[in-house]
């Protein structure tokens, strides 16, 4: 039986996303700051992780492998790069430990080959684990079928910092896609990411997106539903990547009651079916 | 049967919410402009009520009784004064007649009154008509049980015209009770109106409402979940009461394919349950 | 002397427009509702123009020539079309009377005729008669000075209503011409009107716009200036065309005190130099 | 005659505040990291500054006194406590230099002993350093000088953190001074704190506050001006404190250029009449 306070322990302590997670742990009652990973070599071996966060000490060492924490942790969360994931989750399986993983940029291969791991270790895998944004989802889509019918414009605005390249951002899109299929459209047929000069009113069943690139804004998101008389808007606006981090620690507290599968943070939130 | 474009006649067509009724009916192509009522013994009777609404002519004529139009129409809409509503819900129910009320401020009498026709006429009685209003409810029910016992703190802003006399607005306080209840906690006690001056921390239960009175503003109101990281806002606002028309057209629209009971916008939106 | 309340008279008060400027006349202590034409023959000549606008009678008839009232007025206020205005401001120059004219879509021979009476009559002349709009672009101004060269990145986001044609507005072009002017940029060089895909960071210097077109939004517009660690957002919200109404009675109160001369709204607020 | 770009020595550069000020210092290319203090006996003296403030090695080591540092800096920044603030103002106008204090919480008599070197030393103090609160206050006395007797109606509305005390933030109060000094009022008589239960219509001349608390909002305040048919809304957001520390460095840059004299940032911006 999974502990109350599953015992977590993080890959790659000595960086940003990795400092975070473990400041998420330590401030969920429920979860045990249990053990911390660099890379193999590296010199911060041995420091101590909660002071690596910027914390104070924690009497919670860095190792340089998962060998040497094996005994100590029920749950691993990984943000790395998808090889060390997949290697990591090949650990995972080998000793009977769960996983979190929220790396991103997996290439088809990577996600054929984690998704066979799916009989053999409890694992949760998504690209965005903040737990805003996937209720946001769930949101659009109950909003998206009750008003998809009756006239209601439906846009997407989306705000990054200036150093974000891509336009919509990833988020964004997944968004348009959400409400799109709620309402049997589809984002190539209805999306409209550009309006520039005498365009024409616009049409029923277009969804737009706007983009906004300025500052360090971490990032936000407006799905918003208009129609003669009234507006609906739907916002998320994440401030740090604390949002992730702390979606991470919930989905390892949830997976630690879990049989074997691949899960999302839809099931981590309870928002399917 | 009913017909599929019921045939809807208007209470009050020379009033603003009237004349809004009827540009709401006209607009919408699977409703019927059938009739319209103006007080007995008014000027106005006999004229066309889309000229009323500054629509141009319709061909429909503003009678100054319902027994006139007794036989022209499907559903009643009544935006008008407690008193008079409850005589036309009785006309409707003596007549096989359908019915939606828009009316506010009946007291616990004529509440009393008005349910009492529950088993003998098709109604849809509602304070607050717009879809959108109705729709955020359920947005906001399902965001706090998903949130609310992950450290999100929870506040309601609502912004109004300057003429607007009470405080929060009730549309504030109903959004905060179904957060609350869906918290199991309660307004009594966790609701927080005032803050001013050395008030300390914020508690962590508390459900804060802050007010604007400004201007023109029709009526915006925003819930807000935040925690460490991000923000969800769910936000609705109301740009004329045409917001309110359309989902009396919408209720009526839907009314018309009911047995008899008593029902309100939840059910018009297919939200319950 | 001009008198104190001066005396105004409304062209085509059975319009839309019209109908509003007899509102804010009415609205407005320091100005008397003295006249209104509606066109030559209309069968709404006689009307009472409190009437037309729905505010009850008002004791004004509405005429249907300038001549049958040219006793009443000392203002004329016209938001028609360009060979309406033109021969209206005749009108006045013959007569010793003073204009305010709202009337958009010249083309540069109109614009030209009607500078040729800027040494005849007074006028206000303005394609956006909002007190608001015009003071945002004062503050556009200061802003951009302060902040141009430290780092600042600016964005001007706008939303309208479902139905028009041009994109970005032409109030949202004239704030980034604003911003950008006082930066000694251009919006030709440093405009960005579109992003879509792999567009890359953002450059130091551009200016982006965001379009949003969605239900019956009346007109926002909000320029941004962030950077890190925070925003600065200026916002112009239209609820209805009173705003363009009430900033023409302004005009219309402020150039019965003004020698011959074409200005314009900065003049009238006193936004100048 | 001032160096291009002063070189600049920051107290406290362990603390949060400290760190920020360096990374800050290190974004301007026109600003000199020269140095950095430490309380004295820290076990952090002799420690590369860069390192301490996460930006790598830069060669420039923690002192643990000004005298330590004397010969190396022109400027000194100073976000500490009153007395150490008071202490290090001595020290700079002894030796020659120039310093910017953004301590708060100053009594009345440090408030005197810290204006009693405005005749000896280039100081700038300001309790907000922030470039665009300081713009805010600006664009605020502009917005209310045109708009305060047309009939808008004003209120401040902010948004903090779950953990801060007070209801409004001082920023918010400062800010409504500055409209209601401008307006000929004064928040004693018209500031309207709270709004709760049947307080009838808002009068014309009161400036309303609402106040929001949750989550980790850093700091946002929003002034808006609204009438009928429009709404101004003059917004500020702080994201971080790296806010505050740029404002410190441009403070710091243009002091290195200045008389004797006690400064704020409203002279630094170039913000005064």
């Amino acid at each position: 039986m999974p502990p109350i306070a599953p015992r977590i322990a993080i890959v790659g302590v000595a960086g940003r996303m990795g400092r975070t997670l473990v400041a998420a742990v330590e401030q969920d009652s429920n979860a045990t700051l249990a053990g911390g990973v660099v890379e193999p070599g590296s010199s911060l071996a041995g420091a101590d992780i909660g002071e690596l966060a910027g914390l104070g000490r924690r009497g919670v060492v860095a190792a340089d492998s998962l060998e040497a924490i094996v005994d100590d942790f029920d749950v691993l969360i990984d943000f790395t790069t998808p090889r060390v994931s997949l290697a990591n989750l090949a650990f995972c399986s080998a000793h009977g430990k769960r996983i979190v993983i929220g790396t991103t940029g997996l290439n088809d291969e990577q996600l054929a080959e984690l998704d066979g791991y799916r009989d053999r270790v409890p694992m949760v895998f998504a690209p965005n684990m903040s737990v805003g944004v996937n209720l946001t989802l769930k949101l659009l889509e109950t909003a998206a079928r009750a008003l998809g019918d009756e006239g209601y414009d439906i846009e997407v605005i989306e705000a990054h910092h200036r150093h974000k390249v891509d336009s919509p951002s990833g988020t964004a899109l997944k968004m348009g896609e959400v409400v799109a299929e709620s309402l049997g459209r589809t984002l190539k047929e209805h999306g409209v990411f550009t309006r520039e000069g005498q365009c024409g009113p616009r049409s029923d069943t277009e969804i737009g997106f706007a983009t906004v690139r300025a500052g360090d804004i971490v990032g936000e998101h407006t799905v918003m539903f208009a129609t003669e008389g009234e507006r609906i808007e739907i916002t998320h606006k994440a401030s740090s990547r604390m949002t992730f981090a702390k979606g991470a620690v919930r989905a390892a507290r949830w997976v630690a009651g879990q049989q074997v599968g691949r899960y999302d943070m839809q099931d981590v939130l309870g928002l399917k079916g």
